[in-house]
C-alpha cells in the first residue's frame, strides 16, 4: 500500500466511526522512547521513521508534526502531497492541538487509540477540545486492521539481572515500593514504564532496540505483585526464581487485573504522565492517586554495587574508545573512510570488550556539516566521506551487563582554524564549569545547567538541546527524572548518573560536543552537619582532543581540571593497552 | 481580649457552625503581599505581626505556621500556651495540610472564609481533604464578628498615574487586554490583584502601606470595563477622566457583577492563583478559562517612558544613598548610632529627593549578627547599637512618582577581617557574574540564577533566599512573574525590571548582601537575525564598599565590571553632589 492508499483506507474507517480527525502518535502502550516494530503505527502510516512525530488525519488533509531534529529526514521520507509536514518550534507552526481546534467545528469528534496516549495528555487534550465543543473519542486502533504485514510481538527470552550487578534484590526493591504505597495511602501501584519494570524485578530482555527491556505491565500491591508478560519468554529457571516474589501472568490478562482493582475499589497510584489512558479506563471504581512513580526516583539513585559496575564498564568502554580513536587517526593517514565505516568500527571495538551487549543507541558519526545535525546518523543521513580537513563528531555508547555508556568526542581532521578552536574551547569551558562546581544536595538540574552555557553565551553562541539526561545501569540510555536541562526539576543526590554534553553547531559547517557521563557524589570536604554538598565525578574515560583547545581561553582552574582529568584517563587506561596504543594515549593526555 | 479569649470565642462560633477546624490565613481578598489594617485578621487573632503566617484553630489546640524569616519574632509574639508555633521548612514540621489530615477524622469539616483563599489553593486543599473524607467548607468570616475595634476600610483619595510616567494610556492597555481576551476565546477577564488594577487604569492610591495601590476589583469585557472601588475616593476630575474608558461602581457591587457574568454564561478568564474562591463561587454558570492574568506579563515589561522614569528615579535615589553613606561614615566618627537612627536617616535623605512618595518597604538596618537575620528590621528587632567594628547591612528603597527603588549595601565599620572580605567578595563575584552574562531572549530566571551562587558554592557557602524579584514602576517592590529564583519560570525579555541580590549569612556573626536593580536590555552587539540576545544593565547607582573587596579573588572580567560600574556611578551622580560629597564619592569609586 502507498501512503496515499493507507490514508484513504484510514479515512474510510474514520467515516464509519463518525470521526472527523484521527490521531496516530508515535507512542506505544508503554510510552517508550524506542518503540518495538509491531507498534510503529505512525511509521507505517506515514513512511517517516524518526523517533518523534505525530500524525493527524482529517477528511481532506493529513499532517505530521515533528521537531527540528527531523525536518530534513521528514521532508525526504514524507509523501508531501498526502501528508503535510508541520515543523514544530518554528514561529508560524501551530501545535497539533491548535490545528485540531482550527480545523474542526463544534460537535465534531477526534479519535485516538487510548493505548497510545498518556492519561495526563489525554486529560489536557480532552479539556482543550471540550472548551470548543469538540469531543476526544477513545476508539480501538484504526491502523491495526489495515496493517497486513504487521510484525508480531517480540518473543526473545528474558534474563535475570544478577544481584552482583544490581546490588539490591527484587524483594528489597518491592519492599521499598511498598513503603511508598503506605506513605501515599495507596493499595497498589501500576507500573507501565518498561525500564521501571526491568529495574524493579531485576530482569532484562531483548524486546526493544538498544534498551534491554521486556514488554510488560506490573502491579505492586501491599502484599503481592503481578507481572504481565508473554510467558513463553520465561524459562524454567527464571520461572522458579520469579515465583519467589511475583506472580507471572500473561500480558493479555493485564486489562482484567486493572478492572479487578477497580471492582474492589482499591486506591491505586499511577504516574499520569507515564500511564496510558486505556489502563485508567479499566480502573473504573478505583480511587486514583496521581503521583510520579516512586520507582523513577529510586532507579535514578545508583547504589555502591551499581556504581562499581558503572566504573568498570566505563574503564572497558574507555579502552574501546582509545583503540578506536587510535585506529581512526592511523587509518585516515592511509585511506578514505565514510561515516558509516567509522561508526561500524567504533561499535566493533566496543563489541570486543567483556560483558558487552550491543550499542546503547544508534552511533552518530557526523563529518563537517553533518556534525551540525544534532541527531544525525550515517544510516539515515548521507554517509559522507571523512575529508582531509574538518571536524568529526562521534556520539556513541554501549550496553554492558554492568553498565550503560554514552560518550561524545569531537576531533579535528587536519589543522583546525582559530574559529573552530575557539568554539571547541568554549564548549569545553562549559563542560568543565559544570563538572567542577560543587552544589548543595537537592539542587536541581534546571538550575545548574546554565554553567555549561555561560562561556558559549559570552561568545554569542547558544545550543538548542539539553545539557544532560539521566542514564540507566544496563538499561535505557535516557531516563528520568534527573538531568541538566529545563525539564530537569528533580533534586539531585549522591548516586544520580547523568550525561554532561554541551555543544555548539553551525549549520552547513560543523558541530562540536563534548560528553562525559558523571556521577553525583557527596563532597565530603565541603559538607557540614547543617549542609550536605555534592560534586560531579566523570566516569567516562577518554581523551579530549588537545589539538582543538585554545589554551589562552582557559582559566587556571579549567586548565587544572583538564590536566587532572587527562592524567586520570592515562592512569586508568594505560595498564590495559598495548605499549604502542599507550604511548599514543600519553601524547593525547599530556598536560597543557 | 487576650489571645486565649479570642481563640475561645472562635471555638464557640466554630461549634455553632459544626466546624472541627477553622483556618485564618494572612491573606486578604486580593491576596496582597501587604495587607491593609482592616484585613489583618490573622494578626488580630494571634498577636503575630509578620507578613506570612497562617493560623489553624482546632477544638483543643491552635497553631501558627510560618517560615524561618519569622521564627524569632513569632516566638516572641505568640502566646505559646494558646497557639503552638509550627516552624515551616524544618524536617519534622508537618505542613498545615498534613496536620489537618492528621488531626481530623473522616466526616469532619474545616472552615474558611472563601475571600481569603485563592481558587487554586482552595481546589488543591479540597482535593487533599476529600481524599480523606474531610470537608472544606466555605463560611462567612468567623473573626469579623468578634473583632470589636476593627479598623475601617482605608479611604484615601486616588490619583492618576500621569501618562508622562506610565508611557501608555489606560485605553491602550485595555485594548491590549482585549486582544488577549480574543486569543483566549473569553468574554471577560476579572482582575483582582491590586497592582494589576493600578497598572491597568493608570491609578495610584494610599490604601496599602508601601504599595501605592487602591482596593478594587475590575472586570475587563470585550467592549466595556468596570472598576469596583469606594466611590468617595474618586474626585470630580478623576471621575471625569475615568468615565472615558471605565464604569466606576462601588466595591460592594462587585459580587453582583460577577454573578451577572455567570447568569449570562460568559466565558471568563481568571488567574486561579491570584483570584479568591469567593469570586469564583459567584461565577456559577460561566465558563471559566484559567490562565495567568495577561496583565502580569504586560506590567513586567517596562516601556521606554517607564525606563526613562526608572533611570531618573535611580539617579535621585543614588544621590540620597550617597548623601546617607557619607553622613553615616562621618557621624559614626563622632557619636554612637542605633540601627533605627540609621534607618530613619536613610529614609530622610530619600524624602529630600524630588517626587519621593515614601519608602517602598520597611528599611532594614542590621549590625553584626542582626545582618544575618534576612528580614530583620530595627523596629521589630532589637535596634542594636552600631559598634566600632563590624558589618552593617542596609536594605532600603523608595517610591517615586517615576519609579520604585530597592537597594542593599553592606559596609564595614572599622577594619574587616580576611574572612569577612572573602565572603563579601564571593557575594560580589556572584552579583557581577550574573550581571555581566549575556543570555538569549526568553531565558528564564530559574536557569540564570545559579550564576550568582557559583562563587559562594566554591567557598562552601549557600544562601536561603532567591536572588531577585520583579519590581514595579511606582508600584509594588515585589511583582511577578519574572525574577531570578527557583520560582521564576517566566521568559525574560527587554524591559523586565528585576532585583539582583545574592547574599551570605553567618548566624550570630554577620550578613552580606549586594543588591542592584537591573533592567533587561537588548544586547545589540550580539543579536543576529536568528537569535536575539539580552543583557542586564544596572539602574541602581551607589558605590560598593571597596574596603570589603579582596581584589585577589576577582577575575579580570569581574574587576573590569566593577571599575566600569563605579566610574558610571561617579559620572552620573557627581554633578548633583556638593564638592565635599563628590570628593568623598570619588574615593569610594576609585578603580581597584
Amino acid at each position: 500500500m502507498t501512503t496515499r492508499e493507507k490514508i484513504a483506507a484510514l479515512r474510510r474507517l474514520m467515516k464509519k466511526e463518525g470521526l472527523h480527525a484521527y490521531l496516530v502518535p508515535s507512542n506505544d502502550p508503554h510510552l517508550s522512547e524506542y518503540v518495538p516494530e509491531c507498534w510503529k503505527r505512525r511509521q507505517w502510516v506515514s513512511g517517516f521513521t524518526g523517533s518523534a512525530g505525530d500524525v493527524a488525519v482529517f477528511a481532506n488533509e493529513a499532517g505530521l508534526w515533528t521537531d527540528s531534529r527531523y525536518f530534513l529526514q521528514a521532508e525526504r521520507q514524507l509523501d508531501g502531497e498526502t501528508i503535510k509536514l508541520f515543523k514544530l518550534g518554528l514561529p508560524d507552526t501551530p501545535s497539533i492541538d491548535d490545528y485540531l481546534i482550527k480545523r474542526l467545528k463544534r460537535g465534531q469528534a477526534v479519535g485516538i487509540d487510548p493505548q497510545v496516549i498518556s492519561e495526563e495528555r489525554a486529560a489536557a487534550l480532552t479539556k482543550t477540545l471540550d472548551e470548543r465543543g469538540i469531543r476526544l473519542r477513545f476508539t480501538p486502533n484504526l491502523v491495526d486492521p489495515l496493517w497486513d504485514d504487521r510484525p508480531p510481538m517480540p518473543r526473545g527470552a528474558i534474563d535475570r539481572h544478577a544481584d552482583r550487578f544490581a546490588g539490591e534484590t527484587a524483594e528489597a526493591k518491592l519492599a521499598r515500593v511498598r513503603e511508598e504505597l503506605i506513605k501515599a495511602d495507596a493499595d497498589a501501584h501500576i507500573v507501565t514504564a518498561l525500564d521501571a519494570i526491568a529495574w524493579l524485578f531485576n530482569i532484562r530482555g531483548t524486546d526493544v532496540e538498544f534498551n534491554p527491556v521486556v514488554i510488560a505491565y506490573a502491579i505492586v500491591g501491599r502484599k503481592n505483585a503481578e507481572l504481565f508478560l508473554d510467558p513463553t519468554k520465561v524459562g524454567a529457571k527464571m520461572q522458579a526464581w520469579l515465583k519467589g516474589f511475583v506472580k507471572v501472568r500473561s500480558y493479555e490478562e493485564a486489562g482484567d487485573a486493572f478492572r479487578a482493582l477497580g471492582k474492589r475499589k482499591a486506591r491505586v497510584m499511577i504516574d499520569a504522565g507515564a500511564t496510558n489512558r486505556w489502563v485508567v479506563e479499566r480502573l473504573k471504581g478505583a480511587t486514583i492517586r496521581r503521583a510520579p512513580s516512586p520507582i523513577q526516583k529510586m532507579k535514578a539513585v545508583k547504589n555502591e554495587t551499581q556504581i562499581r559496575g558503572l566504573r568498570n564498564a566505563h574503564r572497558r568502554d574507555g579502552v574501546a574508545m582509545v583503540h578506536f580513536l587510535h585506529w581512526l587517526e592511523n587509518t585516515l593517514k592511509e585511506r578514505t573512510l565514510r561515516e558509516l565505516d567509522v561508526a561500524e568500527k567504533c561499535d566493533a571495538f566496543r563489541a570486543e570488550e567483556a560483558m558487552h551487549r550491543g550499542p546503547s543507541f544508534d552511533t552518530i558519526v557526523g563529518f563537517g556539516a553533518n556534525g551540525a545535525v544534532v541527531h544525525y546518523s550515517p544510516v539515515t543521513g548521507e554517509n559522507a566521506k571523512v575529508g582531509k580537513r574538518g571536524i568529526l563528531l562521534i556520539d556513541s555508547g554501549g550496553q554492558y551487563l554492568d553498565g550503560t555508556t554514552d560518550i561524545t568526542r569531537t576531533i579535528t581532521i587536519g589543522e583546525p582554524s582559530a574559529r573552530e578552536k575557539e568554539l571547541f574551547t568554549r564548549v569545553l569551558k562549559g563542560h568543565i564549569n559544570l563538572a567542577r562546581t560543587p552544589f548543595p544536595r537537592n539542587m536541581t538540574g534546571i538550575r545548574l545547567e546554565i554553567l555549561a552555557r555561560q562561556a558559549l553565551w559570552e561568545g554569542g553562541v547558544e545550543y538548542g538541546h539539553g545539557t544532560g539526561h539521566g542514564v540507566g545501569q544496563y538499561l535505557s540510555v535516557h531516563e528520568g527524572p534527573v538531568g541538566f536541562s529545563p525539564r530537569a526539576l528533580a533534586p539531585l543526590e549522591p548516586g544520580n548518573f547523568i550525561s554532561l554534553e554541551p555543544g555548539c553547531y553551525s549549520t552547513g559547517k560543523y558541530g562540536f560536543r563534548t560528553e562525559n557521563l558523571v556521577i553525583v557524589v557527596k563532597d565530603k570536604k565541603r559538607s557540614t552537619k547543617e549542609q550536605e554538598w555534592c560534586a560531579l565525578e566523570a566516569l567516562t574515560l577518554c581523551p579530549i582532543d588537545r589539538k582543538l583547545i585554545e589554551p589562552a581561553l582557559l582559566s587556571n582552574e579549567e586548565r587544572d581540571w583538564l590536566n587532572e582529568y587527562h592524567a586520570r584517563v592515562m592512569k586508568e587506561l594505560s595498564p590495559r593497552l598495548a605499549p604502542e596504543v599507550s604511548a599514543w594515549l600519553a601524547e593525547q593526555t599530556a598536560p597543557i
